[in-house]
């Protein structure tokens, strides 16, 4: 007989470009984003959880990131509703555009300004590659219906807070403050009216991280062989046209006054110019006069990241303490937040403008900043395991874990085949127990149970002579009144 | 000249079936589940945040909901890898059939027995109706790989004790346990043994909470007549035939040994409906000598939920205490969480049977009890408002809510307009100030402040008399430097 054709199994992987996360990559992650979560709602934010599905109408496009221009969202459509074709519905591909839906919805009931702060996964529909995910985690928070530069400073006051909250110490970081009303007014003085020429400077600027001064001065003019070899084409202007940005680029100086004077003289006669420099100006003195000196918040009008995505000032944080990358080099590092002012956002909705300024945390690049400087992480204590020597006193073994668990200590059972005793302690090696518990008959009868210091015996084991070992047991046998006493008195012998 | 045709404007509105959750809503749900955490990390379950995203074939097809037969999932598929045709993605639509994946793909590398917990949103392709929505929480813990009750006895302890965390007192709560091997027993002794017939028992039996004992009766016999006078047509059991299943419904007695005994007089002589029985046996002692009384968690046969689709123990936790439902009637308020044993989990991925039991909370529902109850909600206070009288000593303002959060109260400036004063106490109103700061020209002058106490204000703006409102003045003069103080008092009375 034939046998009978068996479907094929489902495969058990992560879909390409998404990750599964365990233990503390959840909670470490989690604690930040709580201690995040603490410095906004004392800055007044409101916490919002929109719903991850969005109408693709709704959505929109307008990605700030350049550097994804391949980025695409996940979508479907619903099913037909009588005659009509069902909506096209997608996953949000950040916090932003939701935000913008939510208040041109909800603006009547909402307070004005509103503060709001969410955080959650978003989803990208990329080709998934090194380092590229397809859900990760933002951290945003925005003020709509805040004209007022000071709605900024508060912004970049709440993002040096927040950094030194999570574990970043003052000196670890500095929140880089620029406007794009600045560039506007140089682009302005230029004599660059047409689109085309604009957004050519503009491309050119955002390189200006990599390839530095001359790097852009031979962008903007001539062109220029790149470290491949290749040849990259120039804007073509002129070297005095190309000038002002050069200046604007490398106006900072070593005090805010300075490198705000440097930047008048970048923006010439522009009265939108002009504006961008006030505003600088007024930032600076708002932050100063709440004590964060130019340490933690520097006007820097070399952060050219989202220059052509916002409409005002641009912020970005950075971390300065060195790393070692994955080739061993050392290196800054870097980027961690960003954000600015984007007075369009809700006008798409509403034919309104609704002036707004954000910010948005990298939730996985903070995280991992902590973790390699061991702010966050190293060694987890796993909890207390109460070993099976008899499987019929399942009971008594129950009863110590509800005690334990009852005094406040992280403790379970061995619930698996209790036949082979060396398979528990594996198990309790796999879950970095730092004890485990053991009730034999002989202990039952004596009316004592065994506790074994798990972390003190690995070290002995590692390393003690004979001697030392004799002198310091990591086995103690308690009367069993004493359990609870005891596996306390161990913990806390281990902190 | 004809006017430029213009794109229709999008629709600012959340997408049929979905939700936003604004400020409290966000906060108190999170507060709920991070009581839930605790506990289970307690238990020594370890989180676990698997992809939102799963393939369509990993997802499989085994919901417990049977209420819910036209459920589908959110899917699309991925564009062509080459000549290959896209995977097809999904949202998840709980967080059982993410873990039997993951299991299967990280068996290797995880603790056996594996404790894991799972908090987050799952996604549903359901009609949106009242109260059925198509995103909504799910808050899970389950034991993979422990074949022993214990471990089923564990997740009932668990539960009981997270009710108690989160605010249910003992005695507003109970969890019901029952036993589908039981069921087993009673269909085997029953000589039922086509699976239509079995099928059609179960589906009967599932009516149990509405129709009751006769009516499950007559569905199981003959058929019945329906409160809409429709006739339902019977099983077409004779009335002996139909005795043990009801003999099993009804077999809950005063106490746990009583109602055992039943059971083992409903399943007769079947071997696996006497294992049931003993499993139940032994989950009451364990529980028992954990000192969970039946007051607490009882076995109990009522319990049908969920009995088709697991195959050992179930349970059911309930609220007992009364509400006034959308008519104004009383009833209990009922289900919030269930679960039980469900041994086929992993094998579709791997081919072996891994034995593994769970609960789900209905983080909804939890969440309204706790606020029908009042133990959630309530008054909420919101940020200290500083109101801006002068908008050019904004740095003056913006300095004062910086102390205010340094001292870890929840500031905020105004940052609308402030021409209007007016405007600036409705938004402090809207946000539910506790106290408004306000410091003009004469004030700053003279080096004071003037602090607003909002809550005995509105207080007395109510009810007081002319002679009231001059005795208890809402209004403070303080200097500029006991700011801090002066606000710290004033929040500390309205507690």
């Amino acid at each position: 007989m034939a046998k009978p054709k068996k479907t094929p199994r489902p495969k058990a992987e992560t879909p390409k470009g998404f990750q599964d996360y365990f233990g503390t990559d959840v909670t470490e992650r989690k604690a930040m984003l709580d201690a995040i979560a603490a410095v906004y709602h004392r800055y007044g934010f409101d916490a919002l959880e929109s719903s991850a599905v969005e109408t693709v109408e709704a959505l929109g496009k307008f990605l700030p990131d350049v550097d994804r221009p391949n980025e695409g969202v996940f979508a479907w459509q619903e099913d037909n509703d009588g005659d009509k074709p069902g909506d096209w519905l997608a996953l949000r591909y950040d916090l932003t555009a939701p935000l913008a839906r939510v208040y041109a919805q909800y603006r009547n009931d909402l307070p004005a300004p509103y503060r709001r702060y969410a955080m959650g996964p978003v989803w990208r529909n990329e080709k998934p590659g090194p380092g590229r995910f397809r859900q990760f985690y933002q951290c945003d928070a925005d003020t709509v219906g805040a004209p007022s530069v000071a709605a900024d400073a508060e912004i970049c006051a709440m993002l040096a807070d927040t950094l030194e909250q999570v574990g970043i110490p003052r000196g670890d970081y500095i929140v880089r403050v620029n406007n794009r009303k600045v560039l506007n007014g140089v682009l302005e003085t230029m004599g660059l009216e047409a689109d085309a020429d604009r957004d050519a400077v503009l491309r050119t600027i955002d390189k200006f991280d990599k390839v530095g001064e001359a790097g852009v001065r031979e962008l903007l003019t001539k062109g220029r062989l790149d470290a491949s070899g290749a040849f990259i084409d120039g804007v073509g202007l002129s070297a005095d046209q190309a000038e002002p940005v050069v200046a604007f680029l490398t106006s900072k100086a070593a005090t805010a006054s300075e490198t705000l004077m440097n930047l008048r003289h970048a923006v010439g006669a522009s009265a939108m110019g002009a504006e961008g420099v006030a505003e600088l100006e007024t930032i600076a003195s708002l932050l100063a006069a709440q004590g964060y000196g130019p340490d933690r918040i520097d006007i820097d009008p070399s952060v050219v990241r989202g220059l052509g995505y916002y409409t005002g000032p641009v912020f970005e944080a950075e971390l300065t303490f060195e790393i070692f990358d994955e080739k061993g080099r050392k290196r800054q590092f870097g980027s961690v937040a960003g954000g600015g002012r984007y007075d369009d956002l809700v006008k798409r909705f509403t034919g309104q403008a609704v002036p707004a300024t954000g910010v948005s945390i990298g939730v996985d690049r903070l995280l991992a900043a902590l973790r390699a400087t061991g702010r966050v992480g190293g060694a987890v204590t796993g909890p207390v395991v109460v070993t099976v020597m008899d499987r019929d006193r399942m009971a008594d073994y129950q009863a110590m874990v509800s005690e334990l668990r009852q005094a406040g200590i992280r403790a379970e059972v061995y619930l698996g085949n209790p036949k082979n005793f060396g398979n528990q302690l594996k198990y309790a090696d796999k879950r970095n127990s730092p004890v485990a518990v053991i009730e034999g008959g002989d202990e039952k009868a004596g009316g004592v149970v065994q506790i074994k210091d798990l972390i003190l015996g690995a070290k002995i084991a590692e390393s003690a002579t004979l001697e030392e070992w004799k002198e310091r047991p990591s086995q103690f046998e308690v009367p069993r009144d004493h359990l609870v006493a005891k596996v306390r008195e161990i913990l806390e012998s281990q902190d």
